[in-house]
């Protein structure tokens, strides 16, 4: 049955895996070309679910162009608190009342920090690591300027993450706020957000996490955590769509004490009585600023819902199971060829996808396109594979491995299905 | 032909007045339900154009979904700026490079005058007026209080708007900022840009413009009026959908000398290279911070395509017969109950809608609702007939009228098309 006779594992093996998979429904849920790729970029844009779609034309076409602004009485002013409870209770861990939806990633991580700064006045040191997302980077950067603070930078092994230990070495009375991607948006790297949140509690830190590459792909626990700030991208693995707005968490006995810092009328208490002087609403509501992005927040809402019903535990597993096949193929099929594992290989700290290191990884990835094959670079030297639990197949992780061993000079002209 | 006894202009003279009407036509291009109001809010959401219901399908389906994140190499992550470039050129009178699509009024705004304050170190003075937009007002405030600053308010006389003599009553060599709407949402007053403009540059402040009432529905000279700063909204007149992304204009000389405050990854030169530390990119992308929300910039940019085709010297001609049509019949039918027009009577000061004050205004609104006649309601007093020049008819006109002198008791019955 194994056709290579340098792996344990041929297609056919990857074929009865997708065969096997209690997920397997649920990529007819979503569009998938006639023309389509063999996709693993779906940590970097998660695919178009097809009741989005519909989604889309009705609250387009019925909503905004049937009913007209009485959309805002009939449910639109809901959006961001309701999708926020919805996301919330199925996917971070966070009872109801915490958690809003609206503005970029980048935008609610601003206004978090910023908060957050506020509330702990004479310290001045933030402290995070150089493999944190770049959005995150720049903004802490910003305002720790702003402000005439500093960022720490951890600067660890990467694919161990920022450990709970290293974290302590830089904390300090002068720590305000310690800050780190839940999931390492290069290695998958998952960090112990509990412990950390410990480490930065005991100094007298607030904790943010980011949990873009988390949310959707591995269970997460807010409120267990004891996490106080978090923030988070829709368009990966929740599949909100290109640009799709980002949530924001903060932990209930936070809400009153923390001010963020753009003041508009949506976070305002009785936004349209449009009075002088701004009172924050109360709640998650004092999160907001600008009128909700309707028709994306409507996308959003679809992609959660699908992502609920397949349940956070089933989509872990595979997950791990897509991951490890990736890796066993990447030792079986293209170690000789000067690929090395870059994430790590104990699943438990291990999220969605995988990094593959090769000196080549830019030219690889550009050739591994031009065949079909769509993962991304991140420099300098990594090839991602993402591996989104809803919509990539077993034989898609093995495809992927194939035509990049082809591309490596090891071609077994297997992309037909050997 | 005229069937009232009381008013010089019959249903049959507004119905004449839209079969004369250049720009007709236009109101085909817009989704009209079967079931449709007279909708007089248009100001506040505009009409969904049918090309936009098309294009969200489009790029969804065959954008998002077929060419998944490849999309961002293919177009989308040039919409900020193109958009941002024809909207400027048709609309509001900007050279290309100066106007970017992007976050929520509210942010835009934020980013803009927090970027201008920094900019005007030993200044701690904003001035504008009562009668600003709630939002504007609130991130003022905000912003104020965070850098020790205040805000300077004028209350001039609400019709009148803020003149260039009040203004230069309140500017001194403390002022940082001079900021007002350029058509109030109240009122409709126009205030004059460029004189108040100059009244800020004599004082050696900035001068930002707020645009939500004026774009799409008056002319627009940012370049010609020397604007340093403007930001607008895209779901009133420019028909971007509920909650649609908006626009921030920076003039060319400051790009290179204002920094906005948040840093984020679209914002930074190379964002793909992900390196440490931030570099502005340089030009309006500057303004940028997080991921362009993809399907919300696609349908402003079919609101934009339409509204320029149209051309902003007819809708404005059509914006002044629309609202000298609903003074006259005020004063015609509606003045013998109370009704009062709380906008300037003079045409060239009044942009795109009407106020009409009454003490029981927050009730008729209900009234006028319930009869499929939507206007808005803004305290304490008004009722707001906003007038879309390319989907309002003069008959629309007509029969709010008539539906407001039904419910105060001068009822002819009137609403069927006498």
């Amino acid at each position: 049955m194994i056709k290579s006779q340098e792996s344990a594992v041929g297609r056919d093996v990857a074929a009865e895996l997708d065969r096997a998979d209690v997920l397997a429904e649920f990529r007819e849920r979503f569009v998938i070309p006639d023309d389509d790729v063999v996709y693993l970029d779906g940590n970097s844009l998660g695919r178009l679910p097809r009741a989005t779609l519909a989604r889309l034309s009705e609250v387009a076409g019925a909503e905004w162009g049937g009913r007209l602004v009485r959309g805002w009485d009939e449910g639109w002013m809901e959006l961001p608190v309701a999708l926020g409870d919805a996301l919330g209770s199925a996917l971070l861990g966070a009872a109801p009342g915490q958690v809003v939806v609206g503005d970029s990633t980048t935008v609610c991580f601003y206004k978090l920090v910023s908060a957050a700064l506020d509330r702990a006045p004479g310290r001045s040191e933030i402290v995070t690591d150089v493999e944190n997302f770049p959005t995150d980077r720049y903004v802490l950067e910003g305002l720790a300027r702003a402000r005439g603070g500093s960022v720490v930078w951890l600067r660890g092994d990467r694919a161990a993450g920022p450990t709970p230990e290293a974290v302590a070495a830089l904390v300090s009375e002068r720590t305000a706020l310690v800050t780190f991607s839940h999931v390492s948006y290069r290695s998958a790297h998952i960090a112990d957000m509990a412990a950390i949140t410990r480490v930065a509690h005991d100094a007298g830190a607030f904790a943010l996490w980011d949990l873009s590459h988390s949310a959707g792909s591995v269970p997460i626990a807010l409120d267990a955590d004891g996490a106080d700030l978090a923030v988070g991208c829709t368009y990966k693995y929740l599949g909100g769509g290109p640009g799709a707005p980002a949530f924001m968490y903060v932990r209930r006995e936070l809400l009153r004490h923390l001010r963020q810092p753009i003041w508009g009328w949506l976070g305002r208490r009785d936004p349209f009585a449009m009075e002088q002087g701004y009172e924050p609403a109360g709640g998650v509501r004092s999160l907001l600023s600008g009128t909700p992005p309707v028709l994306s927040l409507a996308g959003v809402q679809e992609g959660v819902r699908l992502v609920a019903e397949a349940g956070i535990e089933r989509i872990r597993a595979k997950g791990i199971a897509l991951t490890e096949l990736a890796i066993a193929l990447t030792d079986a099929r293209l170690a000789g060829f000067g690929v090395s594992v870059a994430s790590p290989r104990d699943a438990a700290v291990r999220g969605a996808h995988v990094a593959l290191a090769h000196p080549r990884a830019r030219s690889l990835c550009a050739g591994l396109i031009a065949r079909g094959v769509i993962p991304d670079f991140r420099r300098p030297d990594v090839i991602r594979f993402g591996l989104s639990p809803l919509t990539t197949r077993f034989v898609d992780v093995w495809d992927g491995v194939e035509a990049l061993r082809d591309l490596l000079g090891g071609g077994s002209g297997s992309m037909a299905g050997v």
